[in-house]
């Protein structure tokens, strides 16, 4: 048996609760899965674990969900934020880091950012559906896209900050993570295309919560760079040094 | 100035020897990157380094390379083979795996691959792309599609193989690389977009050289999870734990 879909909700999810699904996920039921009531979904929202449900279809065109029972409970899940200069391929960044498990995107414009525009509510969607596929029980926050100086100015100094540093001077990554603490709050800052600005890697270099990384000698696309860079720290400080909990 | 463009030759590269451009590298040369007579070039073959060259044009079409000097010499890469059912989007995994230095692609057909033909010309063009753009100094080999079976039987019992298993009973993939002496030979293999069968599992568990890994509580995409594992290699076993040699 296929499994069931799973999708992301804003809504309260609790036992004997209803849910409305929205006209894009009544769509994607109906017309692309082609349930029926009575066929069952999974629900997630980020705070209130996940729930079996049952759909009913009240009326043409419209879903429900009638929540049956709960199927895994909340937990805490690994938090790294990944700060990103937007690049061509951005809505894949965001597809796959929230899929290797980021718990914010904050796509950031530097001086040699080639890329103008930001499309926030696609990058949302991205995320949204890289979670709903990889069992996560949160979707990533996509923050607003804000100037270098910005982003900056708002980091918090608690939170140690790894900047993937294409110019070869950083620590070699797996070297740096291993004086992170598991599971403690972190960041990561990759460039564009072009790289930082030296400017840029100068008002970095200044912060006290900034750690220089190095990905190795090879030339890596910006892309290739922070999925590789946010897998290490998976593997090194978040939940990959774990078992499965489900298992 | 733009860096010089940098090709891939198998002609040897010697002092004041001359290599002949293909015909599609002379296409690129004249009619998209536009160098004239004189235009400088970087050469590498794998295994005589990188060496720079002056372009020189005898006839219409026609582009010669005659060599300058070493710009690098030729040096030991990390050596992980990366053997993977092909997926749909191989082509993508081919050029990252490239870029993230694997020294050799082995397709492998399992039960549950989808895909039924890999062209291994394009593979291996994607593999040559990104080891000009990535600035490496070798080409990972890429091998003939074979069946689960074969592959098996043909894998050296000296070297081992990590098993990406997407079933949640691996070890986490820090842990078991933490184990791997540096710089070893590897290799690491990920199945289809399904799963591997259940037969295969207990074909590799039957093997002394097998290591089942895993990456954490998320399901990742197959080829996502084939990057976030080279990268680990990489960072734990590879050349990244080591300073830009170049630096």
């Amino acid at each position: 048996m296929a499994k069931p879909p799973r999708l992301y909700t804003d809504t309260p999810l609790a036992p004997g609760a209803g849910v409305d699904a929205t006209d894009e996920q009544a769509h994607y039921l109906l017309h692309v899965m082609r349930l029926t009531a009575g066929s069952q979904v999974l629900l997630f929202n980020g705070r209130d674990g996940e729930w079996r449900a049952s759909v009913t279809i009240p009326a043409k065109r419209r879903v429900h969900f009638e929540l049956a029972a709960q199927t895994r409970a909340q937990q805490a899940e690994p938090d790294l934020w990944l700060a990103f200069a937007p690049i061509k391929r951005v809505e894949v960044l965001a597809e796959k880091a929230s899929e290797l498990g980021v718990s914010a995107l904050l796509p950031v414009f530097t001086r040699h950012t080639d890329v103008t525009r930001v499309n926030i509510a696609r990058l949302t969607a991205n995320a949204v559906e890289a979670a709903e596929q990889c069992e996560r029980l949160t979707v990533p926050r996509v923050h607003d896209a804000v100037s270098f100086d910005a982003f900056l100015a708002a980091w918090p100094p608690s939170r140690i900050l790894y900047v993937l540093d294409e110019t070869g001077g950083g620590v070699p990554i797996a070297h740096a993570l291993a004086a992170c603490e598991p599971g403690a709050p972190c960041g990561l800052i990759a460039g564009p295309e072009g790289g930082f600005a030296q400017s840029e890697l100068d008002a970095l270099r200044q912060l006290p919560f900034a750690r220089f990384v190095g990905l190795g000698p090879r030339i890596l696309r910006a892309e290739t760079a922070v999925l590789a860079a946010v897998a290490c720290w998976q593997a090194l400080v978040g939940d990959w040094s774990k078992r499965d909990p489900t298992a």
